[in-house]
C-alpha cells in the first residue's frame, strides 16, 4: 500500500525529506505517477483534479495540505465514506495571527492614509480612536480565529466572534448562526473573515452584509476569495461606507492582471501569503494523522461533510 | 499660587476641561499670560522657551506633557533643584506598543515589498523567516519598551533589550552599557529605538552602530530624531545592508519638504504620531503628580538630571 502526494511538482521537493524521514517504511507516489490505483491507501492533496480520489478504490483517508478543505469537497465524485482531514497546524495559526494583527493595526492606525500623505510629502496628524473604541469582529473561530484573538486581546480591542453553532471564548463576545449575523456585523469596525468556504458561507460578504457594518469599517479577508462579492465590496468602498480592505485571497488566483482590486487606493492585495504551509512544521502532523487513521485512533480535524469543515 | 500651562495655544482647549475638573481649587495661567512670575508654583510644559522656567522663582515642579524631557533639559538656565517629571502614561505606552508592533510585523512580513508588487500588479510569494528566527532588539526598556515587549512576545519573536544599567525582564535577553552595545546590535534583525535623548544617546545610531546590525536588518525609530544620523542611515539603506526603516521622529519637525526621507522607497515616514498624549488619559496623572509634589509624597517619573531621564 502507498501514499499518494498531489500538489504542484515543485512542492514535492520540500515535502519529500520530512515525510520520508517521518514515515520511513512507506512508499510515496507523486501524482500523476499514481501507479496501481488499488494500491493507494492515503492521499495527501492540494486542489486534487476532479475524479482523482474516486479512482482510488482502497482509499482510507484524504489529508489536506492546508487549513481549508473546500478544494477537496468541491469534487462531486468524492467517495462519501472516506475521512477528509484538514490541516490543524499551529504554524499556520501563528502566521495567520501575524498577518491579521498587522492588517488590523494598519487599519486601526490609518497606515494607508499616512502612506498617501508620505507620497504627497504631507505632515499632518490624523484622528484615530483608541483601541478600546475599535471593535474587531472575527468570522470563524477555530484554531486560526482563536490565535488571532489571543494576539489582539492585549491591545484592548473589544473582540467579537461569529460562528455557526454557539460556542464561548474567554474575553470574546460570541454570536452564532444567521439570526445573530446582523448584530455581529453591526459591532465590527474591523471585520476579519476566517470562515471555511461552504455553500452556507459562499458570498456571505455581499452588499447586504457590508451595509450592516458600521460606517467607516474595514474588511480583512484571509479565508477564501468566494466569501466576498467583489463588486459589492468595491461599491461599498466607492460610496465611502467602508474605509478600506485587505485581501489575501481571491475567487481566481493569481488575481487577473488589470483587475480593479490591484490598483484600488483603499485595497491592500497580497498573493495568498497570510499562512503558508511549511513542510517542516506540517509533515509531523500529516505523518501522525496517517498513523492514527491506520491504527483506528482518534484524529483531530476530520471534516463533517454536512457542515463542510 | 498658580499653575502655568505652556504648549501650543490650541492644546489648552483640550487640556482645560479635564485639568480644571480634576484640580478645582487651582488657578491656571496659559503661557505667555504668566502674570506675576513669583506666583507660579508648577509648570506643565511642552518645549518651553529658553529661560521661561528660570524666570519663575517659586517653582516647585516642572511636568512634561510627553514621555520625553529632553525638550526641558535642553534649557541651560533650567533651575537645578526643581524636580522635572516625565509623563508615565499607560495610554502612551499602549499607543507606542500598537505602532511598534505594526512596524515590526510590517518589516517581518515584508509589507513594503508586497506593496511594491501590488503597484506593479505582480503576484509572487516572497521568502520570509518565521517569527522564531526574527530577532527584535529594543533600545530603552522603561514603561514603553516593556509594553512593546509584552505585545511582541506572544508572536514568538526572540526579544533583546539594551539599557544603560543592568536590569532584567522576563523572556527578554538584556544587554547593558556601551560595552554590550555591539553584542546587542548583532542580534537585532529589527531594531526598535525607544531611548531617551541624552548627550550619551545623541547620534547613537550612526554608521558604526548600523554596520553592527545583521545584514538585512530594519530600524524603527520612535524616540527622537537626533538618535539617528540620517546620512548614515541612508547610506546603509543604499548599500543594501539595511532592508528598511520606519521613522516617526526627526531632528527637525515637521520633516522639511523635499527631504530625501520623504520619498525613499525603503523608508516609512509618519508625522510623530506613534504615541500622542491624550488629555483625557494624561490629565489625571498630571493632577495626581501636582498633588503629590505639593504634599511631599513620592512621585513616579522624577528625572535624574545626571542620567537625563
Amino acid at each position: 500500500m502507498a501514499i499518494l502526494f498531489q500538489s504542484s511538482a515543485d512542492r514535492w521537493a520540500d515535502w519529500q525529506p520530512p515525510l520520508t524521514a517521518l514515515l520511513p517504511g512507506e512508499e510515496f507516489r507523486l501524482h500523476p505517477g499514481t501507479g496501481d490505483p488499488a494500491s493507494i491507501e492515503f492521499a495527501v492533496v492540494w486542489k486534487p483534479p476532479i475524479g482523482l480520489l474516486a479512482s482510488l478504490p482502497n482509499l482510507k483517508g484524504v489529508l489536506s495540505l492546508g487549513a481549508g478543505v473546500d478544494h477537496i469537497l468541491a469534487d462531486p465524485t468524492l467517495p462519501p465514506n472516506v475521512p477528509v482531514v484538514r490541516l490543524l497546524d499551529p504554524s499556520l495559526a501563528a502566521q495567520m495571527a501575524e498577518y491579521v494583527t498587522l492588517a488590523v493595526l494598519a487599519h486601526h492606525r490609518r497606515r494607508g492614509d499616512y502612506a498617501a500623505q508620505q507620497r504627497d510629502g504631507v505632515w499632518r496628524v490624523l484622528d484615530a480612536p483608541g483601541a478600546t473604541r475599535r471593535r474587531i469582529g472575527i468570522m470563524g473561530f477555530g484554531m486560526l480565529g482563536e490565535a488571532c484573538a489571543a494576539r489582539l486581546m492585549p491591545f484592548g480591542f473589544p473582540l467579537a466572534g461569529w460562528v455557526r453553532h454557539a460556542q464561548t471564548a474567554e474575553g470574546v463576545r460570541m454570536f452564532a448562526g444567521t439570526e445573530q449575523l446582523a448584530a455581529f456585523l453591526a459591532c465590527s469596525d474591523i471585520l476579519v473573515c476566517l470562515l471555511p468556504l461552504t455553500p452556507a458561507t459562499h458570498g456571505i460578504l455581499n452588499a447586504r452584509a457590508l451595509a450592516l457594518l458600521p460606517n467607516g469599517a474595514a474588511v480583512i479577508n484571509v479565508a477564501r476569495g468566494a466569501h466576498v462579492v467583489v463588486d459589492d465590496l468595491l461599491a461599498a468602498l466607492e460610496s465611502g461606507h467602508l474605509s478600506g480592505a485587505t485581501l489575501d485571497v481571491f475567487a481566481d488566483e493569481p488575481l487577473a492582471p488589470g483587475h480593479p482590486l490591484w490598483h484600488h487606493p483603499k485595497v491592500t492585495v497580497t498573493p495568498h501569503i497570510a499562512a503558508i504551509t511549511r513542510p517542516a512544521h506540517a509533515a509531523p502532523i500529516i505523518a501522525d494523522t496517517i498513523q492514527r487513521l491506520r491504527a483506528g485512533r482518534p484524529v483531530a480535524g476530520v471534516v463533517n461533510r454536512h457542515k463542510g469543515y
